[in-house]
């Protein structure tokens, strides 16, 4: 056991605050990762004040975690002393399962063991990335290629995945045309992958407030989704729609947007359930998907695909004392367009 | 033009009765078919009684035609006097436009033209198979390959191809898990061609009462969704849901029943909206789909693939005077499982 600084909050909705919790001894096929920067994501706002139902505290969040390697277990082979390694929403899986199997560890039949706010295989509580220092079987550990930094890198290891896999997984790439609804955290990821991939990008803002930075980021175009004549201007027009937002949509419209056989794949949710009328799906051949992070391998691959071509986040880096800010920053939505901790004021 | 018998319903909601109608004549591309079986959908019902908006009267349903070539124009090269061919929901579309380029001529940009209760590309009303012949542009007219009894053949050109083209889409085949939900018009042959193509396949019907005919059609499974330990029982097991049924669904529960990355694919729908959870969709990366018969292509290939297997509707043939009757069965779910008028007896 080891013990490390962290910021945690001691209970629900409370304010996060420096302290210290104890790191597992390193396993067999353990990796110490001395964390260098960890993103922040809606997700952590929403478990610290239990938003998504009752939760574990203390509660250390944070699943975008960007280090380098300080030390390996005798059996570790994947990563050595000195690498830059991520860490993303899961920390391990069963392994046995029909999904484990296939690469999809976050939909482990056993559940896959989250990054925080979760119990491991043996019962003690997992604690995330507002932290210096954290314990990772090496098959949960990412390899971060060296042109990435670290600090844009942690970012893509939750924000990253999630707009990667269904933009792959519905085959955006040239000659398709993508529209990414939101331009936050999630969308702006959407924008620079989904033009890395060769595809024609529209960015779908409320307004047209952040219309530079998605021009700059990769969009093709970039029209309001406040202004009516974008659904009469862009009926039928996508291959794939990319829905990052999580406030109430009229899916009717955005379905009416699409291509026939055309995708809305959905990584945000409004928390309420969403009216459909399934007449709008089948006049097309249309689809509404969701899309939850992705698997190690899928998840290496993004990192590999990023370093291809240079993509990190767009990032505000924070000392630890700022959390309390950051999070209600990202709540209004005030963040171009992540922020990353480092954890060096931890 | 030529003068042929038909059943038609002089307005909306009006019984049908035997009269005459005026087919256009047998233009350069044209063939005329001596139309020998036509099946009844439950969109003829619809149409007929204006429950999908205002109709074209008299109408003539029938877009579940088979028969004979009895005359071809001087251009066409695709079929013969004496050929057995079929004719399903549309008789033309564009041909330029992205969707009929890529053989989904359903969903033609400019409009595809409906087999009845339409208008063709030069204004006039069309009419449909309850008919003894019609003339049918030969791009659009179907081979209905020898080994096909034409009676049984007749539903394959729409609930048929209905059920195959999602089963193809999603990828039903050896290894997959396919359920059927409804055992009517379009289950039946959605349990046929899942079984054909390959997959493990499960009706999902209401009650036991038609379990003898499924496992008969060729489920391996027969489960029903009035008895909640079903949804208990088979949770994540299906890697596709074929969806026939047209009555409120609770769609959370049929979404529990699928894999991560599954698909609720909907041929038949509700009326009114449905609501979903999207976190549904988005815990285990599912999909709901919607699908609208197929493309031309696409047809024939589900026609060749039906000889090849063996595959026709299980039917009832009836003298055109029943049509009255067998539309109040149609509604009330009694027909096991498609009725097909024989045309000599109009």
């Amino acid at each position: 056991m080891s013990t490390v600084a962290a910021y945690a909050a001691p209970a629900a909705k409370a304010p996060l605050e420096r302290t210290t919790i104890e790191r597992r001894p390193v396993g067999e096929f353990d990796v110490l990762i001395d964390i260098k920067y960890a993103g922040i994501c809606h997700s952590d706002i929403h478990q610290v004040r239990e938003g998504w139902g009752e939760a574990i505290f203390p509660m250390v969040p944070g699943h975008e975690i960007a280090g380098v390697v300080a030390e390996v277990g005798p059996g570790v082979t994947r990563h050595a002393v000195g690498d830059r390694v991520g860490v993303g929403c899961f920390v391990d899986s069963c392994r046995e399962c029909g999904p484990c199997r296939a690469g999809t560890e976050q939909f482990c039949e056993r559940g896959m063991t989250p990054t925080y706010n979760g119990l491991d295989r043996s019962g003690r509580p997992t604690y995330g990335g507002y932290s210096t220092a954290v314990v990772v079987d090496e098959n949960y550990t990412l390899r971060i290629p060296d042109s990435l930094p670290l600090d844009t890198a942690a970012p893509l290891l939750c924000a990253g995945i999630t707009s990667y896999s269904p933009l792959r997984r519905w085959k955006a790439g040239p000659g398709t045309k993508v529209a990414v609804l939101g331009m936050g955290g999630l969308g702006h990821m959407g924008v620079k992958l989904a033009h890395a991939m060769g595809a024609e990008v529209t960015v779908l803002s409320q307004s047209l407030r952040k219309r530079e930075d998605g021009l700059r980021l990769g969009a093709d175009h970039y029209y309001a989704t406040n202004d009516p004549a974008t659904f009469e201007e862009l009926a039928g027009t996508f291959d794939v729609i990319l829905s990052t937002v999580s406030a109430p949509l009229d899916f009717g419209a955005y379905l009416g947007l699409l291509r026939p056989e055309g995708v809305l794949a959905n990584v945000g949710a409004p928390e309420d359930p969403v009216s459909i009328n399934l007449f709008s799906l089948i006049g097309g051949n249309k689809a509404i998907v969701g899309s939850m992070i992705g698997g190690i391998a899928e998840t290496q691959e993004m990192l590999d695909f990023c370093a291809e071509h240079g993509i990190g986040s767009e990032i505000e880096v924070i000392g630890a004392a700022e959390i309390g800010t950051a999070y209600e920053r990202v709540v209004a939505s005030d963040v171009r367009y992540r922020f990353v901790i480092d954890t060096a004021t931890i």
